[in-house]
C-alpha cells in the first residue's frame, strides 16, 4: 500500500536501533533516512552505528507497521513534516542532553491534534501511579483550569496521576497528549485501553517506538524526555522520593523547561517527592494559574488570589491601637482611651473621629464605644494584620 | 515588699509608654533606669519621650506589680540579668528593625526554664488557630521531635497551632516557651489557662506587658516579635493568606532569623499562607530534623530520609535494558534478548552473567529466563529509577 521510499526508510530506521541512538541520527543528518536505511540494512556502516543496528538490522517491518499505522488512522511524524515540533525538540541541541538522549527520529502519531500547535503551549501534568485521593483531585482540577485557558495538559498515560490529568483534560473537551513508551497500537496499561483509545480519537498519542513495542523499564524513562520536551513545563502533581516523575522533571530541567510541584501533606509519601523537588527550586503551583504563568504567553499573569479583608484594613497604626483600646462592651471617655492605648489624649482624638466616620465607633455622652456590625465581629477578632 | 529600687523603676518604665518605644529605651540607655523612671515621672523629658508617656506617667503600680509576680513565682528579666537574652536581642539592632520595634524593655517571666538557655536553641512553632486535623497534627509531631532533640518550641500560647505544640512539648517533656501578648497574669485565650498555667510551671512564660494589661490586636503584632526573636527559625506550620503567623514570619526575615513553612494541601486554604511562604524563599519543612538543621550546631545535619530501594539499583545501564528484555514469562535465546533490548548479541552476554550472579536471571537449557522473588516483583514493577 504505502510505497513512499522515503517513509518507509524512516519506518525501518525507527525500528532498527533502540532509540535514542545519536550515531544512527547522526548517519541519518549525514546521508538522508533513504540512504541511511540502505546502508544500514547492508551493514555498510561504521562501527558506531552497527554496535546499535547489528540486531535487528535484517529486521524489515516498515511496509506492515505504515499498513497497521494508516489502518488506525494514524501518521508517521518525521523531521521533514510541518507537524514536527521543531522549536520544542530544539531544546535537545545541548551537548550534555544529546549525550544522555536526543531528539527523537520519528514519532509514530494518532489523534486529530497536531503536535507543533499542541508544543506550543501545553504543560505536563504528571506524578506517581500510587496516587491518592487527594493528588488525583488536584491533578483533575488542573488539567480542567488549564484546558480552559487553551493549555494543552502532556502526560505519560498511566494510573494514578496521569490518568486523572488525561480524563480531566477529555471531559473538559480540551487538548490532551498522551505519550507512550511502546506502540501507539499497545494499549498500556491495559486498564486505561479505553482512556487511550479516546485521547487518540479527540487528543494525540505518540511514540517514538513502532507498533508492537511494548513498553519497558528504561523505555518510560526514554519516553520521559519527550513528555518533558513537548511541554514547557513538567507539572509533578503527587511522587514519591523514588518516582518516575523525578525523572521527568529531571529531563524538564536537562531542557530548559520550567519544573514545577504541587506541595501536599508532610504525611503522604506520595507527595514526599514533590517536596524535595520543591526545595531544589521547582516552582510551586497550587492552582491552574500559576501554571499558565509558567507557560502562557509572557506577561499572561495569574490573577491576584482572593485575600480575606477587614473593615479594618485601611486604619492607621494609631487608629487601630484606638480601635483595640476601647472595650467589647460599654463606653469610656477618651482619657481612659489613652490610657489603655498609650497614646496622648490630643493623638486619640483625630483616631476617634476617623473610626466614627467609618461607623467603627460611636459617641454618646461624650464616651466612646465600638459598633460591631453582626458579620464585622467574627472578622475583628482575627488578628490578621501584617507587619506595617 | 519588693523595695529595689531599680526592679520598681524597670516595672514603672515597663508600663508607662506602650512597647517597644525606642525613645523610652534611649533614655534608659542614656541615664540609666531609675534616673528615666524619675524624670518621666515628673515629666521632665524631652517631647518626643513625653509623647509616649505622658497618658500613664502618673500611674505608679511598679510595687503591687513586682508583688504579684513574686507571689505567683516569677520574676522581672532585666538587661541587667544573665538570663537576659544578649545574643538574640542583639539582632534587633539594625536600624530597620528598630524603626519598627526595637528589643523589650524588660520581661516579666514565670516557669522554672532559663530565656538565655532556651534562646540559645529554640524554634518558633506557629500558625493559624482556624487550624485543621492535619496542621494540629503536624505540629505535634514536630513539637515532639524537636524537644526529643533538644529544641526548646516557641509559640505564642493560642489556640490552634501554637496549642497543638506546646501541648505536645510538654507531653515530651521538653521545654516549651510561650510569648504572651498581655500580662503573664492574664491567660489569654481564656480557654488555654490550664495550659499555659502548665507551661508556667514546667516551662517558660513571658511577656514584655506588665501584669494586668490585656492583650489587643497591636499586642499580639508586637508580641510576634520576640517570638521571631528568641527562636532561631520561625516555622510556620499553617497559615491562611492573611495570618499573624505570616506576620512573625516576616519578624524573623527582619531579624535575620530562619523563616520556614510547613506545606500542606493545595485544596486547604489553613495552608496557603505557609504556600505563599515557601514561594518567597521559606524554608520547606517535612520533619523535625529539618528544623534541627536550620537551628542546631553547624553540621548538624538532618538525618537521611530513607529511600524505597530495588535490587535493580545497581545495575548499568545494559543490564537494565537486558533485564527488561527478558519476557515475563517463558525463556528466550541470546538473539531473541539482543533483539528486544536493541544490543548486540556480543553486548548481551555480559549483562546476562551479571544479571544471573544478581540472581536476577537463569540460564536453562542456553535460554535465559527472568528470575523473581515472591517480594521483588511488586517492586521491579515499579519503574522507579532516574535520570543516570
Amino acid at each position: 500500500m504505502t510505497a513512499d521510499p522515503v517513509a518507509l526508510a524512516w519506518a525501518y530506521l525507527s525500528r532498527v536501533a533502540e532509540p535514542p541512538c545519536a550515531v544512527l541520527a547522526d548517519l541519518v543528518a549525514r546521508v538522508g533516512p533513504v540512504e541511511a536505511a540502505e546502508r544500514v540494512r547492508r551493514g555498510a556502516v561504521d562501527d558506531g552505528v552497527a554496535r546499535h543496528t547489528q540486531a535487528r538490522r535484517e529486521i524489515d517491518m516498515a511496509a506492515s507497521d505504515l499498513e497497521l499505522l494508516a489502518a488506525r488512522g494514524g501518521r508517521l511524524i518525521t523531521p521533514d513534516c510541518d507537524e514536527w515540533p521543531l522549536l520544542a525538540f530544539a531544546a535537545f541541541g545541548g551537548a550534555e542532553v544529546k549525550v544522555r538522549g536526543g531528539p527523537p527520529l520519528v514519532l509514530w502519531a494518532l489523534g486529530p491534534q497536531r503536535l507543533d500547535e499542541v508544543a506550543h503551549r501545553a504543560a505536563a501534568l504528571v506524578g506517581t501511579r500510587a496516587s491518592t485521593v487527594y493528588g488525583e483531585q488536584v491533578a483533575a482540577d488542573l488539567a480542567a483550569g488549564l484546558v480552559e485557558r487553551d493549555v494543552a495538559v502532556v502526560s505519560g498515560g498511566a494510573y494514578g496521576i496521569d490518568g486523572a490529568a488525561h480524563r480531566a483534560a477529555l471531559a473538559s473537551d480540551g487538548s490532551t497528549v498522551a505519550v507512550l513508551a511502546g506502540g501507539v497500537d499497545i494499549p498500556y496499561p491495559a486498564g486505561h485501553a479505553t482512556l487511550l483509545h479516546r485521547i487518540g480519537r479527540r487528543g494525540l498519542l505518540f511514540s517514538e517506538y513502532p507498533p508492537g513495542v511494548r513498553p519497558a523499564r528504561h523505555r518510560f524513562l526514554t519516553r520521559n524526555r519527550l513528555v518533558a520536551a513537548v511541554a514547557g513545563a513538567a507539572v509533578v502533581v503527587e511522587a514519591g522520593l523514588r518516582s518516575g516523575a523525578a525523572n521527568t522533571a529531571a529531563w524538564a530541567r536537562a531542557l530548559g523547561r520550567v519544573v514545577a510541584a504541587v506541595p501536599g501533606p508532610v504525611t503522604s509519601s506520595a507527595s514526599a517527592g514533590c517536596h524535595a523537588l520543591l526545595r531544589n527550586g521547582a516552582e510551586l503551583i497550587t492552582r491552574a494559574d500559576d501554571v499558565v504563568e509558567l507557560v502562557g504567553r509572557i506577561g499572561e499573569l495569574a490573577a491576584e488570589q482572593p485575600r480575606p479583608a477587614t473593615e479594618l484594613d485601611g486604619l492607621s497604626d494609631d487608629e487601630r491601637r484606638v480601635y483595640e483600646a476601647l472595650p467589647g462592651r460599654g463606653a469610656v471617655t477618651v482619657d481612659e482611651v489613652a490610657i489603655s492605648s498609650g497614646l496622648a489624649p490630643e493623638r486619640v482624638l483625630g483616631p476617634l473621629a476617623i473610626l466614627e466616620l467609618a461607623g467603627l465607633a460611636q459617641r454618646q455622652d461624650g464616651r466612646w464605644r465600638i459598633v460591631r456590625a453582626a458579620g464585622r465581629r467574627s472578622e475583628a477578632r482575627s488578628f490578621t494584620a501584617r507587619l506595617v
